[in-house]
């Protein structure tokens, strides 16, 4: 098969390798019918983040479930599937509690000796606690699927943004990032019942999608002057809900700054950088809480599908430019050089 | 009258200053009966935090109303009162929603300007924001009296910790440090109905008053072995509520290292060294959340009272010195070489 491989920084090919196929008895064998790039794979794309060569890539897709394992009884051939994007095997503790990001037995699409998202079939681990059944008539609608294939990562990691910043009903939020995950938790605090929603970002066509998805507010300016505007428009105080969705030393210092005393940062930018950002001094003096993390996003299917499948909540308009599996590596290219915001892919 | 000054690091000297008087009509003046000396002194005894020459000390005490300003009403001269570390005017947003320490009009005792509580009488502004009043009777019970001081600081530090790390009935707790404030976060997590609490120290004594607060495990050691130990009872995953009441880098480090994922650390102790100790990378791998810093302990006053003078919770043995207030040098001296625990000061 057909599949998106990784040989070095900016070096993103789409070559023939093995199969997917069955290993144990609790896999699927799904074939992809949408992928996509996340801002996270341009870490491993610029080199930030290590890779070994030829590793797979691509973590998010939705697709067609094409063969299942004898032990699988909750998936058959013919369903259309989304994928999280980490398998889990859905019985441990963690799993149980909506945390399938520390399951033990869990692991992310594209590590070593698994299928990546960004190719034409994906071997699945742990089926049952991993994947999410869709309604079959969606893969007629190109525009619901797009939407559905969300679910498998930036919807639900702006959800977890949105639920570790604390927002609720009639909250004031900033949202820290323009890329697709920032755009979704802002759509996430909009679903929450978030009031005020003030998006930082520098890119017109993206905080277009911003005042789209919910945002009242768009402060396109950085550092120390998005500090000084955001607590313009917070009566001096700042935002008691802040969304971090860069993972930079500088986001973070901007979360801090914007966050009102006594309010918490939700962060879910992968970090980077040398240090992190996060003066502890300031925080404690002025009781902001930091929570987040790598988001469960499985947890949050079932929470948010139903929303996704009735539109009350679209998230696919973060995704502006489609390729073909051969094209992927023009994908990468548009994201990196910033004239894509999110690459989908149709193998 | 007499009160504690401080010269330079070490030179702690008590002598005389202009006496405390009503300066604004929400002020109340207060004779000092009980006072003490706080952990957090001690940065400023050794240098580690700045303060002017002369500067007053001191932010925990209680004691009688002597005067009170024309605009006060709820107080007379008389009452027997307890103060917070911070006053605050009890009137603005953050004193409404119980972030008094975040109060635009608060301040520390003690800060250029101010009286501190290690001495004879203190200034109080913005009584009615501030103080707190005792039943006359409790000044006869000197174990009591020792009990209710705790509220201006540590047992409300504690509880503020033991929140922060999200401790409820049946939590598994750990606590980093077993100073005056670590050992009251154990009392809050067992006051809250922790079933399992493990409380990280290496001086004995203090252990075994973690043990009467409620402690049911100790781990006498430090630094990897502290993690290793405590993993091992807790099934290998670590305290899904950790306290940290120390505030070094080494001591953060710790509270990462024992923490289950998706937990979260409450942290109390005033952040110092030329780092954080947060590994953001491990913190976001594992979902781990950090809350607290700078107790609003007026605003756990009226939760905590009660139990204090019912004796569901005594948190009196964390003083283990009394000194006159001529002898407040001496019981810097004593927590400074950690011969005492917490110093009693009866002016």
């Amino acid at each position: 098969m057909r599949a998106t491989t990784i040989h070095a920084p900016f070096d993103m090919r789409v070559e023939e390798v093995p199969d997917a196929k069955l290993q144990e008895p609790t896999d699927v064998v799904v074939r992809v019918v949408l992928a996509c790039v996340c801002g996270s794979d341009l870490w491993a794309y610029r080199g930030e983040s290590q890779r070994q060569p030829g590793q797979r890539i691509g973590h998010e897709f939705l697709g067609v479930v094409e063969e299942a394992g004898s032990g699988v009884s909750g998936f058959a051939p013919g369903d259309l599937v989304v994928a999280p994007f980490v398998w889990s095997d859905g019985t441990c503790a963690y799993c149980a509690e909506g945390l399938q990001t520390s399951c033990p037995q869990g692991g992310f699409w594209g590590s070593p000796g698994s299928d990546g998202g960004q190719g034409q079939a994906v071997r699945v681990p742990f089926a049952e606690g991993t994947l999410v059944k869709l309604p079959a008539d969606a893969a007629s609608d190109e525009r619901l699927l797009t939407a559905l294939l969300a679910l498998s990562d930036v919807l639900g990691t702006g959800h977890h943004a949105a639920i570790g910043a604390g927002v609720t009903a009639g909250s004031t939020v900033a949202v820290v990032g323009d890329g697709a995950v920032g755009l979704c938790g802002v759509l996430a605090a909009k679903r929450l019942g978030a009031e005020r929603i003030i998006a930082l970002g520098r890119h017109q066509v993206r905080t277009d999608i911003a005042r789209t998805f919910g945002a009242t507010d768009v402060v396109a300016v950085r550092g120390e002057e998005a500090v000084a505007a955001v607590r313009e428009l917070t009566g001096g105080q700042g935002a008691q809900a802040v969304i971090e969705a860069v993972g930079t030393e500088q986001s973070m210092r901007t979360a801090v700054g914007i966050t009102r005393d006594g309010g918490a940062i939700g962060y879910v930018g992968v970090p980077h950088g040398s240090g992190t950002g996060l003066d502890l001094g300031v925080m404690f003096d002025r009781n902001i809480a930091l929570r987040g993390g790598v988001a469960p996003v499985r947890a949050y299917i079932p929470e948010l599908l139903p929303d996704v499948l009735d539109g009350t909540i679209d998230p696919s308009p973060v995704f502006d430019l489609t390729v073909g599996l051969e094209d992927v590596p023009r994908g990468y290219r548009a994201m990196d050089e910033r004239t894509a915001l999110k690459v989908l892919v149709r193998p």
